[in-house]
């Protein structure tokens, strides 16, 4: 397993990290850096947690209101986890979901992330060899996270620009038909709803036909809802969850949900991942393996509280979603005023951005050649379509939530010069050498696509980057705080 | 994996806990409780910790002196980990090794406890049906934590009483061979020393013809030292780091280290464990795997600057190992006054008991009956050792290092009258019908084996439990606390 490939990390999305981690924006130190939109981190709603913090000293095993429990809580080993901190998890994925279902304390099963969560349930699911169908573009990590140490196959189901990407009921069907022919035993169906990295929700009639799907062909259904609580506009989310509790016919034995506190709080860093499966055999077998890979009981324990305060909870959830709504605005209303188009999406911590247009021919080596200029010139770590396994080459997911107003106008700012509409107000902070330097700006991106790669770092840098201002810090980013 | 019966957790070493769970002792609120000593944790020098922690409210980003840094450490989900806390466990992890080596932080690799950095060595050293030899007496849940998802087998090399226990080159090589013989893949040696449940230090001699014997046959040595820091008495304890250190002729790509801070700090709730390889792929393969199970940069934080600071370091590590060697002297003392011996240790949270004398005869079913008595009607939660592969009968081990001095006393004269000596300062506590007792208590255990195990729990109830006086409050439980 040292030395086989299957974890994915050569893929071009990992890629884009390394060239961010390399030459990584900031804004007085670094303004001609890479800015990281590669990264689905929400940053947004920060200040509410502090606030609650600041309140509440006892949430912390740290303080002198809290340490009489720093013993008891640094010794706490027990699998099941923290009663409270489960309590909390089930109270705030309820919330999470408009309240419409709740969900049992005692089905809540940790694991590390939802990366050890996806992992956990393919273990306790499926032998080495077995597969399960996913709907394509997704998550490039699955590759790492379902298949690496599983053993497990992943058969991609194609959403299609057509549908704006829905998954179709008949692709699902031909996906398994086709795998069948193979002999390939497929074990069930993930995906990702709100979706990573579409940020669109499935419909209440999609997700029922999905279940009843799986459900009439004795199919695993994984829902990894980790965005549930990104959602900031209409439709709403709608969860599996809800389709359970609205027909009860269905055989929930099938029906496992993944959830994180990474995206929907913003705290990756605190690897709260959870399992929760309706079915009590993978409970009982994901809570054994949890074993492997437990929230830190100091986690649990400011958790608990955190997540059992029904007042903060209400309006975190609230404020984070109107955040995410302007910010999402601001940007795709900055991307329409240079003609480029997002799909339609109400929820998550990205875009995703068609660049179709921009291709110089519809073909991943054109798409990935775009790509490579927007990272090394435009200095924008984007992810391409292909390496979430889209269909179809022009496509590019784009963070949004993890930085600040002014580094959302300055990326904007680059891509105005990319695509060669000079905004006049930035042009007020271009250095000397104005005239020169106008018409190459102005030269179409098809011809920065012809410059041969070595010299374009050099020539792009000179050109457009040195005219970027700096702005107000932002916050450290913790790939810089990794590399001190 | 959701329905085989390799994670073990039938043994008895689990049942045991099972009983205690059930009716778990408090000095006050269930005096007749069983009494945990089966769980090795160090309970003995938290209030270092405390102290520590009240001096540096910065340490913790839940404090109005941390909270600056919540939002990166919230964000934080680099999987190299903190740097500062990856060089604080490298200082560390040399200090509780004397600081005659050094660690590169480098090297540090994350896992979920040493749970979780054992199985994740044996991911990256071996493929499903490959083997590796471990000498037994060893720690349970190496079924586990070894073997369970990785698929990879354990051969046990019997270690002798004869020899003390202590692990013989011949042993080694016979296991070897005989494995060999039946086309098994062997690919290495995993053992724990200072050894659990031993509680003794293998010999600089004897690990370094272990370290020469797995070099010369190509195999891996990982070398489990999750016990490091607990030594207490002479002779110390020699990390395999400090052999390659000595002979710079060994193969170091061969050597690996498991780490973690649950015995030496005693933080399992924390869980962090470490892998420490001397080899590039296998740290490399580590770090990608250490995705499933990161330490949370909430707890990372707080060690990075607890773990550097020296003087707290220095004087927790001696103190912590003064603590534990009274602990062992008090309760292996007063087992010696009952004529009951222990293999003579040095470290370690627990001692090797040995009842053989105990036995109605020398079998695994007399130890189980005879461990079933110490359970249900001695009520002490110790640890038969056929749950750690013991091949001899009789032997079992005890935990010392979780509880007061006083509930020590309760389980010593708990132990006194089960084996028919009264001490005549507790007597003075019996409630009445003292004389129509006295009789019943100095029966032989021989007498109480041979009694219907349904009439004995109420008969032992009634005379001994309710002779134990209640006790100052002890640290809640964390098993109790689980169950709230």
């Amino acid at each position: 397993m040292a030395t086989n490939d299957q974890h994915g990390e050569n893929s071009p999305y990992f890629d884009g990290w390394k060239s961010y981690d390399k030459d990584p924006f900031h804004p007085t130190r670094n303004p001609h850096g890479v800015i990281q939109m590669g990264l689905a981190e929400n940053q947004l709603s920060f200040d509410l947690v502090e606030e609650w913090i600041k309140k509440n000293p006892k949430a912390s095993i740290c303080t002198s209101e809290g340490i009489k429990l720093f013993r008891d809580i640094a010794n706490f080993q027990d699998y099941h986890g923290l009663p409270e901190f489960r309590k909390g998890v089930a109270r705030f994925m309820g919330k999470a979901r408009g309240n419409r279902v709740s969900f049992d304390p005692e089905r809540i099963v940790m694991a590390g992330g939802a990366t050890g969560a996806n992992e956990t349930v393919m273990f306790c699911l499926a032998d080495p060899g077995d597969a399960f169908l996913v709907p394509s573009p997704y998550y490039p990590a699955f590759l790492r996270d379902l298949r690496w140490r599983t053993g497990v196959q992943l058969i991609p189901i194609t959403c299609k620009t057509s549908d704006n990407f829905q998954i179709s009921i008949e692709a699902l069907q031909q996906a398994y038909e086709n795998a069948k022919g193979e002999n390939v035993n497929v074990k069930g169906l993930i995906l990702t709803n709100p979706s990573n990295p579409l940020g669109t929700t499935l419909d209440r009639e999609t997700l029922r036909s999905i279940v009843s799907f799986t459900n009439s062909h004795n199919l695993h259904f994984v829902s990894d809802e980790i965005y549930a609580g990104t959602v900031f506009a209409t439709p709403g989310f709608v969860s599996v969850a809800e389709i359970l509790e609205a027909e009860k016919h269905f055989n929930r034995d099938l029906i496992h949900i993944v959830y994180s506190l990474s995206k929907d709080m913003g705290f990756p860093g605190f690897r709260v991942g959870i399992i929760y499966s309706y079915n009590d055999a993978v409970v009982s077998c994901a809570r054994k393996m949890s074993s492997f890979s437990l929230v830190s009981s100091q986690t649990q324990h400011l958790l608990a509280l955190m997540l059992s305060d029904d007042d903060f909870v209400d309006r975190f959830l609230a404020e984070s979603s109107e955040r995410l709504g302007k910010r999402h605005k601001l940007f795709t209303g900055g991307l329409e005023q240079l003609n480029i188009k997002c799909l339609k999406s109400n929820a998550g911590l990205f875009c995703w951005m068609d660049l179709r247009p921009l291709l110089k021919e519809p073909t991943f080596d054109a798409e990935m050649s775009l790509w490579r200029l927007i990272i090394n010139d435009v200095k924008l770590n984007v992810s391409p379509g292909s390496s979430f396994e889209c269909h179809e080459p022009g496509w590019f997911r784009v963070c949004f939530a993890n930085m600040d107003d002014e580094t959302v106008e300055i990326a904007l700012s680059r891509i105005r010069r990319f695509v060669g509409k000079e905004n006049p107000k930035t042009k007020q902070n271009d250095d000397g050498n104005d005239k020169a330097q106008k018409k190459t700006k102005q030269r179409s991106w098809q011809k920065n696509l012809q410059l041969s790669f070595s010299k374009r770092n050099t020539m792009y840098d000179e050109n457009i980057m040195v005219a970027l201002s700096p702005h107000s810090p932002i916050p450290r980013s913790p790939l810089v705080l990794a590399r001190n």
